[in-house]
């Protein structure tokens, strides 16, 4: 891959505008917690694993500007910026993992020290979301077979997790074992994810891909052109339900109808064991203008009422495998997720 | 409803150009044959019975336009005009039944008489539209309780149907029966049908309607927010398989995964009993550009390679009943179809 998400630049953080692509490449160099906090809100940086790894860099850039030397002075300011990032976006949970991780590395003797240790395990967060991504993407291309055609939602590659890719990750590493393999992108509204993050790093690959619309999908299924589904998550619970994507209950449904294979591919940073189903997730509602308007463009009569529900959660029952760094899990899910646990928790 | 979609003044067809709604309200006045054609071709005029209306005038405005007096030369010329038709759009058989009709109307002694005969056999088929369109509306709407909460896809209201409406015909005739409704209405991709044209006629209509994108229905269904959908149709096969706007079959069969009834309601002029099943219906494949851009506006890599299939097809064992202005069919669906036929045939 050519541009990184993510990149940790000395004191500052380097992302990659995720809501421009893919008509501008646009960098930011982010200095201090707010607008991290911002691109994360306004998801210039998204996906469940890249949450994560810029909250942890937001936080160390919080406690760098903290100007107190005295030590508890500090870390109530830092648990201040904490909050913020907890207050940024819900569902991912990979997000509180990352800020209960930071928590824990706030330990020193003196303020430079814990500043210090705060960028170090950022920077421990992000390299363990690389190393994972690519292990979990190894392990999952064993399912992949030469010739498969791979239907995949939203985006779940490099970009979404500052390291290797989830789904397309094990698309990719498909692709590395020598199987021929192709793609069907979902568009994935209301923000386009798919047709404009997902097409454009699978091309970079040079993995052949198609861009449908999200209503396209059942269609061919039926038609038998999709060997399996494969997606991210952004919470795994304790019982296999997954909270992804809206829209990616139904490609689960629409799998099942047509008997084909559907895969969530996740760190072990996106399970979450406090929550024994997926209906205890908590559920983002954004902007109506997000459906309203499509790259400012107004596509609705002026003022009509809207439901805007980033994710869907899809009931355990419909995942064929969970694949993550630590192995491929199936069902009993319970007993698969409490064994390999949460790599954070 | 105060706009009409078709109106016939006496030697021009007046449409209400359904591609700008609901931003521009634009009114077009049609005076030959090549332009009703590209009027249905770019989706001006859409929705099944509307183009087999649409059609029906076009092929009148051309035969008003044949110079020759010879009656077999403008028989010639005539059959012509329905070969630009016939090829304008490949999946509503509305288009194709107002066709044959047309052809069976051009009868009479002279030119003349024959152009007035089918201005007259143009304005029947229209007004059989309006009429089936309304009764069947009031036989629907026995099936919607009250309280109900509907999900709808793409437009199935007077604009599509140059009459009452046969999706929304049913809703809005629930309403005047009393019942209070309410409506989830899917965005619709490519087109957005639904984000522009649904909300904007139920609000006219009173009626309360949240728009969504068509990746969200599912989960609706899941939370059991809906208690039924309700479509129209494009071609109904002998069998009841159903050829409607793309990502119908995907409701279809979310719908059955949540065990709520899946409606369509389409006039007997949407029925064709020549095809024994869905599989043999042409499924039109639209232009790239209606998937990476959105009103104009690139949402996608340059270039990519596209899907963009207009239609699906819906097997007839995920439809609860088919809804015509003849009778509410349910399984068997080839005996119910074949006893009540096409009007049209």
């Amino acid at each position: 891959m050519g541009a990184r998400a993510i990149e940790w630049l000395d004191g500052r953080l380097r992302i990659l505008d995720q809501s421009r692509l893919p008509r501008e490449q646009i960098f930011a160099d982010l200095d201090n917690y707010h607008d991290v906090n911002l691109a994360i809100k306004e998801m210039k940086v998204r996906g469940a694993p890249a949450i994560g790894v810029a909250a942890a860099y937001g936080i160390a850039l919080g406690a760098s500007g903290i100007k107190t030397t005295n030590k508890d002075e500090f870390l109530a300011q830092l648990n201040q910026v904490m909050q913020v990032f907890a207050a940024s976006r819900p569902t991912a949970v990979n997000l509180f993992q990352a800020i209960d991780r930071m928590k824990k590395a706030a330990r020193g003797d003196g303020v430079t020290e814990i500043k210090n240790s705060l960028v170090n395990e950022a920077k421990r967060i992000h390299q363990e979301e690389v190393t994972a991504t690519r292990q979990l993407s190894q392990l999952g291309a064993e399912l992949i077979k030469d010739g498969f055609t791979l239907l995949t939602h939203c985006n779940a590659g490099p970009l979404a997790t500052a390291g290797y890719g989830t789904a397309l990750g094990v698309i990719k590493a498909a692709k590395e074992q020598g199987k021929k393999v192709s793609v069907f992108a979902t568009e994935t509204r209301p923000l386009l994810q798919g047709a404009r993050l997902t097409t454009w790093e699978l091309r970079q690959e040079g993995i052949p891909v198609t861009l449908i619309t999200d209503s396209m999908a059942g269609h061919f299924m039926q038609q038998k052109k999709i060997d399996c589904v494969i997606v991210g998550a952004d919470r795994i619970a304790a019982n296999g339900d997954v909270a992804n994507k809206i829209g990616t209950y139904t490609l689960a449904v629409l799998a099942k109808e047509s008997k084909i294979p559907f895969y969530v591919a996740a760190p072990t940073s996106t399970i979450d064991l406090s929550l024994s189903s997926g209906d205890e997730i908590s559920i983002e509602e954004r902007s109506p203008d997000e459906v309203t308007h499509i790259q400012g463009v107004l596509i609705a009569p002026e003022g009509i009422d809207v439901a805007n529900p980033a994710f869907d959660v899809t009931p355990h029952s419909y995942i064929t495998a969970i694949i993550t760094e630590k192995g491929i899990i199936r069902e009993p899910y319970t007993e698969g997720l409490k064994e390999i646990g949460s790599r954070f928790s």
